[in-house]
């Protein structure tokens, strides 16, 4: 007979509720019995800091927040297209490159970012080799700006160049749009700072066949319904960041048809679908153009502390508020903690990058880890730290979210709007997954894990609230 | 602020272990805060039941039963390929109707079982009108036999008749092959015991288009590994038995390229992804003979106690052991507790029916179901429910499976080997997870719910094997 140790219960009744804000010694999993023990990674507020209700101007920051997360959560994001970057996203010149995270020269770029640069400006044809894209990026001939400056997002470094495809996801609630590339699959990629015949080789075939292909089904099948397939993905294991193997199951089989019937050569079309089954991360570039198509209806309500905007460029880490959502607050990025790919290890890390974690300010990504157990796999922790991470990210949002809920948590809506006033008044920071790029230009991924956003700029943000 | 009421941790240190056997009102779904409460469905063991160690012969049941759930675990059923029923399935001949569950005569079928049956003979061609289907049936012209009797499995009613296509699933470590026909989708289906033109029709698109479509397609990609899909699918919210959500995606995504390369015609193509796209359910038909096939090679292990078949025809539940695999050892089918379709209620229930217990008896489906916590709404319980079942069944099973695991349990193995030992002694019954069919021939399905396993059975199947 298997072991009886596992039948538990709680004989104090139904309502026994125990904090531990003690030794991390005294909780250990208990996963193997079924028992999420949550360790809340908790520290005294910092001294003097004020419990604000109201703006300056007398304006209520509750009221201002219930406006916002409404916003958030009444968002409904379709992917209604795709095209070429210069041809749609808006403000977009035939000599700019888009990056992930706050805005940055070529001199500070890290290396991932200077590698997908380099790499892009090769794919684009303006140069012809890695060294002559370094030189030219550091002319003033190409102009570098945020993905969030124009609507858009990348994962790692987060490269746009003008002639890539990228989805088009239209928020239908309030008519905006945004913009994301087409996801590479792992390894030795542009987004993880690659170049070279192999990075080049696929871009062009993404270009010249599984963007028509895709075009061509979304045209054929009509708007898809991202928020419905985010709902259900966090229903079948993924956190839509660092997991997105239902996602990606989901689109394939809502395009399936659609790419049947508008693909009139069969073994193109069994390449496309091998491509996308291959790559169990092919619904992470949708998942991030969905919350960005989300979040941004909410920015410029007066008086709204929640983020819009959480975005790292791999040397910075930056934030933006809805309340004055042009202002980035930034901070140095952070070390990931992780697991490395075979010979790889910590010394080869960059510091955290990608416009990724605007799954996280949109109420899923890590925030949604108790959804996604096997995530603790892949960036090296156990099922109860995935757990354990959603029920300490409530503690600094504002809301639970109406359409996104987690089954093991009793279908409760996800932790959503990260409030910069419970940041500074609990002391807990944000909590992201991440893949990790090595930190030189031209090698790609090397691993994945966790870490907490910097405290700084969350810090610099609450005292520009408090001017509000 | 979130409410800070979940924040929950063991202040007791990490290895408090609470078991209610008492009133089930001390228990209630604390889910909302992440903690899984469970109450054992416990009785004192029957008075004079013994503990069998050992056969009268002196053989170790342990030792036989550590090899019966070993060759199960080490099984590998494999799509290999399919054909129309009467060409593959071992005794089929052009007048044998196979059906669910231990054998019965036409005047013993229920509802159901007889509606499928009638269905199956104008399907066939061999009657005009389900009436003159009765009479067939009634007369001695028509075989009946039990799926199980020719290693098949069907759900619900299970009826196959001889030109049906069915699935070809070989155990490639063993050798076996099992077979199952292609799942039709909800509603007015053949296996609730509905026939008709919308029926009928179905059944003709099956083997006229999706049959030759697949068959093609498992030719080009090869055998396909169920044993992996089922593993990714409980890792993904299914139990494979009610939910089949994430099986039945990844099918489609396994098979997708090979029927872009095999399929000529793009609407036909389509049509195919949509029917299976549009019937979550269709992965069911693969888990069952996948199941199917790795329980076979524990029969006929001499003092093996642990069950190889699990079955119901909607008359009579019956089970069989591998230490005796041929006998039947049976009890009146039960009542399923569920949630009804608009319009229907429990007056319209049959009793329990169908093979798709095979799934619990292989360590997944009903035993698996805190990998599948959505499953609670499709049967009318909890979260918590969800979670207790498969804590519960761990206490009847020989082992815990080593390839089927749940993420939420810290990757536990599924209970696994129903052992007619552990049931006496414990007093604890399978519990199963179902659809409902209507009582009456032609109408189709009215719910799903959730029952045990009738006692009788298994006190006979005790007694049997005191005797050995």
């Amino acid at each position: 007979m298997a072991s009886a140790s596992n039948q538990l219960s709680d004989f104090f009744g139904r309502s026994v509720t125990v904090i531990n804000i003690g030794l991390a010694g005294f909780v250990e999993s208990v996963g193997q019995q079924g028992i999420p023990v949550v360790d809340v990674d908790w520290r005294p507020p910092a001294e003097g800091v004020l419990k604000i209700t109201h703006t300056q101007s007398g304006n209520s920051i509750d009221d201002a927040n219930d406006e916002a997360v409404a916003r958030i959560m009444a968002g409904r994001p379709m992917i209604v297209g795709l095209d070429l970057a210069r041809q749609v996203i808006p403000g977009m010149t035939d000599r700019t490159i888009l990056h992930a995270g706050p805005p940055i020269s070529w001199e500070r770029m890290c290396g991932p970012t200077r590698g997908a640069v380099m790499g892009a400006l090769v794919y684009e044809g303006w140069v012809e080799t890695p060294q002559g894209a370094a030189e030219l990026a550091a002319s003033d001939e190409i102009t570098f700006d945020p993905c969030h400056h124009h609507h858009a997002v990348g994962p790692m470094a987060g490269v746009i160049s003008p002639s890539m495809p990228v989805w088009i996801i239209e928020n239908i609630e309030f008519g905006n749009r945004a913009y994301c590339t087409l996801n590479e699959g792992l390894g030795k990629v542009l987004r993880y700072g690659a170049f070279g015949e192999e990075v080049y080789t696929r871009l062009h075939w993404m270009a010249d066949v599984l963007y028509p292909s895709l075009a061509a089904a979304v045209e054929r099948s009509g708007p898809i319904d991202l928020r419905a397939m985010i709902a259900q993905a966090l229903h079948m294991g993924d956190e839509c960041h660092n997991r997105n193997r239902a996602g990606t199951s989901l689109l394939l089989r809502a395009l399936g048809p659609a790419m049947a019937r508008t693909c009139e050569d069969g073994e193109q079309l069994a390449q496309v679908i091998e491509f996308i089954d291959g790559n169990d991360h092919f619904f992470l570039n949708l998942s991030m153009p969905a919350a960005k198509a989300m979040l941004e209806p909410a920015e410029g309500i007066k008086g709204a502390t929640i983020l819009t905007v959480m975005a790292r460029n791999g040397t910075d880490f930056g934030i933006r508020i809805a309340g004055d959502p042009e202002r980035w607050f930034t901070a140095p990025a952070g070390i990931v903690e992780g697991l490395y790919l075979p010979g790889f290890n910590a010394d080869d890390a960059n510091p955290d990058i990608g416009d990724s974690t605007i799954t996280e300010t949109a109420g899923f990504g890590g925030f949604a880890m108790a959804a996604a157990p096997a995530i603790a796999n892949f960036v090296g922790g156990t099922v109860q730290d995935a757990v354990n991470a959603t029920l300490e990210m409530y503690e600094i949002c504002f809301a639970e979210h109406n359409h996104f809920t987690i089954p093991t948590l009793g279908y409760r809506g996800t932790p959503i709007g990260i409030d910069v006033r419970f940041v500074a008044e609990t002391g807990i920071l944000p909590k992201l997954n991440t893949g990790i790029a090595h930190k030189e230009p031209g090698v790609g991924m090397v691993g994945a894990g966790v870490l907490h956003a910097p405290k700084q700029c969350f810090s610099e943000a609450f005292e520009a609230v408090k001017s509000w």
